[in-house]
């Protein structure tokens, strides 16, 4: 493994990294096991019941093997990309002849879909021909690409096969003939960004520099005014934008040059693939003030616009960031790929800072509001991830259709059940980072990687049973002695750790929120991470209205809701005791095995409530023992209510 | 004055309730100086800066005095016909030769508007003429001649004038020869119900049993199944329905025939006028199972589906209904004219069954969730009535679109203004009823009335503080000594009231909520009644989640509210202490002259807040007090935020 950039530190490759955890593996095993092939049939439209996807028919159309007209949206073909992206990381960790198979099948559809100028996507090959790039705000032929490039990437990776990276090569050569700055070019960039972080991916595997500056090109035209390019293109088009929808072009993260953009607006999704995008760039130009762009509005996204779970973007209303600490809980949207985006985002930003409160977030949306969009399982999804929900309003009020109280097998619009997968199987590339002195633990997953120093091949490997208990074993192996610095991340939520190297407790300095471990290491060496996990009763900043008087419950990275199958009806009537005395209690066979909660809580005692409306009686309360389960396990027991910020007199002093 | 029938109760007519109180007259002296003339001017296009009306303009192109197409709403007309009843009852309390000229020429306008065959609403006269009566279910062309009826009726009993009574008894006959029970005419009814409630108005003045008998055939065709009429009319127009916007039946309260409706669906304006409706027509034919139904719908209402102010309808999406204890608070719909519907439908319901509970709703909608939508200076109004408004959020998240920060001079729908105008100028006919033996106090508002008891005038003279005093004195005249009962309602706020006949306590019993002294009246009679009036604080109902922790103040039948005029911003933050030790306080110098309410409460120490969204840390809390206004006499003093409900650990017994 190279490092390209002495200092700057790399997320640990995903060949580098097995994944041999008690909680993440099952998920991984789903993925490979049951989802690749649940959603392959959906992409088949073989799922009944589901939403219908057409994609695999799209591209037989495109390709000449079938008649027909284009069906779903703009972006269907994403769906398959990301599909094929999700295999891709199955395959990198096991080949598999089946499914490595269908994915060569797959290729040479794509290729006989691929117009003779390298133009690829089949909602204009097949039905619009003559609208090809003439919308490049609306219309997601960049994002489309994007997420073929990081399929490509991810097969050529995985399988050192460079067929799909042809056809890619073909397609972005293709897109430097119709945008560029060069005379008679488009100077045009996508109204769903995506493409910016895929062509880095692409920059890094290919070393070809005009991939860099495609990139570098989209995101400096970015939100230029006098004229604004999608300004432009509609009086290109010479239609009227009521046609396509209306928006202001902060939807777009377009309404104000990308260096100059200080909070994070508009649709959450774009917004931070965005951001994940300027940050690799900055990156790979050494770009410090595109780099502080970055950091300022990572600063806004996670101080005043996210929830608790690591779920972003509070409105259903063009899936859109809102303003500071509007954060209601029965009406967040907070997509699932949103949360996603987050993951995307930190894992950048963890690179560039080396300081764990990025890590903290990826971690905080990994295990809550990304989780939460995936059943136990893997064959049902939400797309939105609310905080609380009353089913008896969430389907019946007009202005809460989004809001789902159970999970879908399929949607119209499938953007999350592929792209929680992708992340599922790729997630042994968030766990580690080095550079060339020093190796980074992010995330404690039961795993094996190994970093190089001095020329030296350093194994690592981690035990532990997080998330449900903050201890973390970690063997060095290694030929010989070797000095390196171990960086391990204290987690925002543990005030106290240990550290033992071979039985001996080690005192140890914090750097950046990471342990900071200097020396030589031998071969054989035994590190214990001994992380204090009490359960915490988080507030609410006082200007999340939504949560003043309310708590939330918190242990390790894990957020807490209560569900109605645990608590009966009417969750909000519950209310904290002063002395909750709250315990956790591994249950084994609850949810596929969690930890709850439990503690004393009160309620009213409904066999003495009138029936009217308002009256100056003080209902009466009784003592009630309440559970608390993961908010990523809500939904998986049917309908039923769901609260995750709980009403409690512990927010007064 | 007569009572038709014996035993059943009628309101006293405006004609014989002389209003003369601290609190009211002030209001319809603003209706009378300053409202009907603003909102003439507003109907003439007159006031700057407010949305366009054309109102006046539609009816002089429809008489054929002006070139020009129509504008506005479908029921545009109605803008003008409840203006006209609001000078009509400003007229029966005091004669204006200026306005009582202004009306006749709108009524010549009328007439020169109105076709050959009676025909009358300007929007299919001038603009859509083959389109008259093929949309019974969304065209509001019998809402508009109900308003219309209204206004008719309202100026006849003022002046004795009976031309406006020939416009509309042409207008009604032209209906009955397309609307009907008989082969050949259609067997349709409002979308919109108004006309039911007053074509009992006209059968009133008339005493034609036709408009009875049109009343009971739309109220007896309505939601009648297979064929459903708006079926009918559906396919009568071979259009599709999405050209005009698809709703449920139930939005229209067609979901079912009407004798079977158990709960308050749909349109909650719609809904309201259509049981006044009912309860008209019921009261006529003694129809105790169409009284029966009402009891129901009100139940329904007002314990499950009502807010504290008296606002109904809890969702913006169709200004509806939606399902039992669904009442946000900041997304509350809550039209003002629904809280006005609210009190007609209660000022029925008392005349029927006599119990003070209808009576204490009438009060509870009349000082709260009607009078919140006019400005103290009458010239700025709310059509949404919201308990808690964040400007921050309001004014940005699209799912609180329709609820405005400040109070606003016009609105393009502008049902509003002139209905709140016209409850305020008929207030004297919710004071006072009486049947042949006794007569009822169901306001305490200062007032002079008279009633006859075997063929002898009494006059009754009440004067009161209310509402911020509970005290009431009353004053009996008449020749003789003379035989009645006089009911008085102990209202629901209060738990303990004595009365003093000349200075002498009296012991009494109460019957239906209505204190009951029934007894030998002599003249000069001195009848004092002291109500204590707490400063209560309520609670809701546990199954209301949005108020789970929190309650309302009231004293006497006013609703308070925090606004950040008096308490700074973040009103979320505040939170009840144990003992608030609430204090009144009149001020004869804010709004108008209030009575305030303050009390000890805490909110955070906004110096230990740091910048971050979610902490272990408990916030410092600093003791605050508070100060709380009238809810009606909210944003009269610019944009801020307010809050009714307000945390408090008093919840918890």
């Amino acid at each position: 493994m190279k490092h390209t950039q002495t200092g700057l530190m790399r997320p640990v490759n995903l060949k580098y990294v097995k994944v041999t955890d008690a909680f993440w593996s099952p998920w991984q095993a789903l993925v490979k096991d049951t989802i690749i092939s649940y959603q392959w049939d959906a992409l088949n439209d073989r799922i009944p019941g589901a939403a219908p996807s057409h994609t695999i028919d799209n591209f037989e159309i495109a390709a000449g093997k079938k008649e027909g007209q284009h069906y779903g949206m703009v972006f269907q073909d994403s769906d398959l990309y990301k599909w094929m992206e999700t295999v891709s990381y199955v395959l990198a960790a096991n080949r598999d002849e089946k499914w490595e198979k269908v994915m060569d099948e797959v290729i040479e559809l794509l290729e006989q879909a691929q117009e003779e100028d390298g133009y690829l996507n089949t909602y204009f090959t097949v039905s619009h021909p003559e609208e090809k790039w003439t919308n490049l705000k609306d219309d997601h032929e960049l994002y489309c690409a994007g997420h073929l490039i990081e399929a490509a990437v991810a097969y050529y990776e995985a399988t050192g096969k460079e067929k799909i990276i042809r056809i890619v090569g073909q397609l972005v050569d293709h897109i430097m003939t119709v945008l560029g700055p060069e005379p008679g070019k488009k100077r045009g960039y996508p109204g769903h960004p995506e493409i910016e972080l895929a062509l880095i991916k692409l920059y890094r595997v290919t070393k070809e520099e005009k991939y860099l500056q495609l990139c570098q090109f989209f995101i400096d035209e970015r939100g230029k005014q006098s004229p604004h390019y999608y300004d432009v293109e509609i009086e290109q088009r010479g239609d009227d934008q009521v046609q396509r929808g209306v928006h202001n072009y902060d939807y777009f993260q377009a309404h104000l040059p990308m260096r100059e953009q200080t909070t994070a607006e508009g649709h959450s999704v774009r917004a931070v693939y965005l951001y994940s995008g300027i940050v690799d760039l900055a990156v790979e130009l050494s770009d410090d003030e595109l780099l502080q762009v970055s950091r300022t509005l990572w600063e806004n996204t996670v101080n005043k616009r996210m929830y608790i779970t690591g779920g972003i973007g509070s409105s259903a209303y063009q899936e859109r960031f809102t303003v500071d600490y509007d954060l209601p809980n029965d009406r967040a949207y907070t997509e699932t790929c949103a949360a996603i985006a987050l993951i995307f985002w930190a894992q950048r930003m963890i690179q560039v800072d080396g300081h764990a409160r990025y890590a903290d977030i990826m971690e905080r949306a990994l295990y809550n509001g990304a989780l939460s969009g995936i059943s136990l399982d893997g064959k049902r999804y939400f797309y939105v991830n609310p905080l609380e929900v009353w089913p008896h309003t969430a389907n019946h009020r007009h202005d809460m259709h989004t809001v789902k109280t159970t999970r879908q097998p399929w949607f119209g619009c499938a953007c999350c059940p592929p792209n929680i997968a992708r992340l599922l199987a790729s997630l042994g590339e968030y766990i580690y980072s080095a550079n060339d002195t020093e190796a980074y633990v992010h995330l404690f997953i039961g795993s094996e990687t190994q970093f190089d120093f001095n020329n030296q091949t350093v194994c690592l490997k981690q035990r532990t049973d997080y998330p449900w208990e903050g201890k973390a074993n970690f063997t060095v192996s290694a030929a010989q002695p070797v000095d390196f610095t171990l960086n391990i991340r204290q987690p925002e939520w543990c005030q106290q750790a240990t550290v033992q190297l071979n039985g001996q407790t080690l005192s140890y300095t914090t750097n950046k929120g990471y342990i900071k471990l200097q020396r030589t290491w031998h071969p054989g060496d035994q590190l214990t991470l001994e992380m204090e996990m009490p359960i915490n009763i988080v507030h609410a900043h006082p200007e999340v209205r939504e949560n003043a008087g309310k708590v939330a419950l918190q242990r390790g990275p894990i957020v807490y809701c209560l569900e109605e199958a645990d608590n009966g009806r009417n969750l909000h009537d519950i209310h904290l005791a002063q002395d909750a005395s709250v315990q956790s209690t591994f249950e084994p066979s609850l949810l596929n095995g969690v930890t709850v909660l439990t503690g004393k809580a009160y309620r009213t005692d409904s066999t003495h409530v009138p029936d009217q409306l308002y009256t100056t009686q003080v209902y009466p309360k009784i003592p009630f023992e309440f559970k608390a389960i993961p908010y990523y396990t809500w939904a998986n027991r049917g309908e039923g209510e769901m609260l995750v910020w709980l009403r409690s007199d512990q927010t007064t002093s």
